[in-house]
């Protein structure tokens, strides 16, 4: 597409009253196509509603969320409106792992700004996510944009963490489901910071979710952040470290509340059983109605 | 898999305090390994529970239910059990259809017992259905045969209209969503009744809803079924045809809630979006608690 504020419809379909859709746009941050999906509320019939975004992890596209989350549902109760990006820019002049790995390149931006080639020039989700879509949904949509919340899974837990934490004056809610909530002490993450962000360790504290909630100056004036685990979550013991964020928010007194699910594993079946207190969360902290 | 009773676990997920699991095992219907989902929800830990079986459409395979219908959620409050079985013989030894085509063969089964070559030794998901799968599902799961109800979407929707109308002892309650309604002269009808029952139409009749439904001698002792129908569905005016359907029943007093939503289309999100009313339904028809 050419640059520019358009955006272009793929597919639209009526869902509880209101209207899922797929979008594509070209985005200056990534500079490339990027696709999109939104939830408009029935509510938003009436005014502006409030904006949950959803950051999904691994290997997702803009349009997981919306086909196995089962979250329109309270969304539309709620009147909030859900949008979910795509988990990084793709294309075929956009840079990938060169083994095919899938916890690298397209479909693994981990929410950062790449320094490091050949990522440097496509690899930017943080300036897309904070400077452009917020922009873009406001433009498009009956989106309020002074209300709006963040909250994903895995990769896109640490990616609303991060980009909450560092944006709170965008972000008004965060919540996440077993994110890689230490990225620079597991395999995952250590992976991803090495190829984007190059080797010196010192860079990569501005994109690890539990060294920023440590060292947050305002930690105390923050909205409590809302965390599930499931138990038996197979990436848990290599991957998450729950417990490192659980850890920093205690020495800076960032409110949390991590709770921690017997039986329960990484995909969307647990989210979508949990989905529900999560919108709420957001809806409790943003306002509704 | 060899013959027998046994069925193997692939995967089990905790899903709202139940689990949805995915198993395969050996058919002798239809003479090929088939693979089905069961959602338990947490009410069968006290004992037998209702048992609600969806019949998927074209394309779609066991999976397609758990992953986008949202449907557990309301199933664990109602204490529903759900099954989704495959929606055709699949393997490499199963005949499929010579040009590739996604309405004919292997995952297209349309829930009928093929009599024409090469379709009727694996093809015999009637049989499967009413015969063997009921069956499978009270031995390995805690299932109350006594209460069943059936439901689908479009090819699943006329398979579960066909099987509920022709074998009411074994499912007391039916609905669907979209369902080809008049098989016998619709084009998916058409060419998948000519290939699996060959050319004579006074053999398709006992496959057809609306047929069915226009002769039932016991029509006025049925329970009502419920049918949702979008407006805006892609296939309504040249392959659905409800309003036949609906005078079927007219004419021989059959109960018929027809639901028609303007602006919904023929997809998941359309599904999602009523599957509770649909839940409802059938536990009210069934009996829970």
């Amino acid at each position: 597409m050419a640059a520019g504020d358009a955006i272009e419809t793929l597919s639209r379909h009526h869902c509880f009253g209101g209207t899922v859709g797929y979008y594509r746009h070209r985005a200056a941050a990534t500079d490339c196509d990027m696709r999109f999906a939104v939830f408009v509320p029935p509510a938003a019939a009436h005014g502006p509603v409030p904006v949950v975004t959803w950051l999904a992890g691994l290997t997702c596209t803009e349009e997981t969320f919306m086909i196995k989350a089962g979250a329109q549902r309270v969304a539309a109760e709620l009147g909030l409106m859900l949008v979910a990006p795509d988990t990084s820019p793709r294309g075929p002049g956009v840079a990938d792992a060169e083994d095919g790995a899938w916890d690298l390149g397209q479909g693994a931006g981990f929410y950062l700004d790449a320094t490091e080639a050949p990522w440097a020039r496509h690899y930017r989700m943080y300036s897309y996510l904070v400077d452009e879509l917020p922009g873009v949904i406001a433009r498009h949509f009956p989106a309020d944009p002074s209300r709006q919340g963040l909250f994903g899974h895995s990769m896109g837990g640490h990616g609303a963490l991060v980009l909450g934490l560092r944006n709170p004056s965008t972000w008004r809610s965060l919540s996440a489901f077993a994110p890689i909530a230490a990225p620079s002490r597991c395999p995952w993450g250590e992976k991803a910071f090495s190829a984007y962000l190059g080797p010196d360790r010192s860079r990569w504290a501005d994109w690890d979710a539990s060294e920023l909630a440590r060292k947050l100056p305002d930690a105390g004036r923050r909205a409590k952040i809302l965390i599930d685990q499931g138990l038996d979550d197979q990436f848990l013991a290599a991957q998450l470290h729950p417990e490192a964020f659980e850890a920093a928010c205690a020495e800076s007194g960032l409110a949390l509340e991590l709770r921690r699910h017997a039986g329960y594993d990484h995909g969307y079946f647990f989210i979508a059983s949990f989905v529900a207190d999560h919108l709420r969360h957001h809806a409790a902290l943003l306002g509704t109605g």
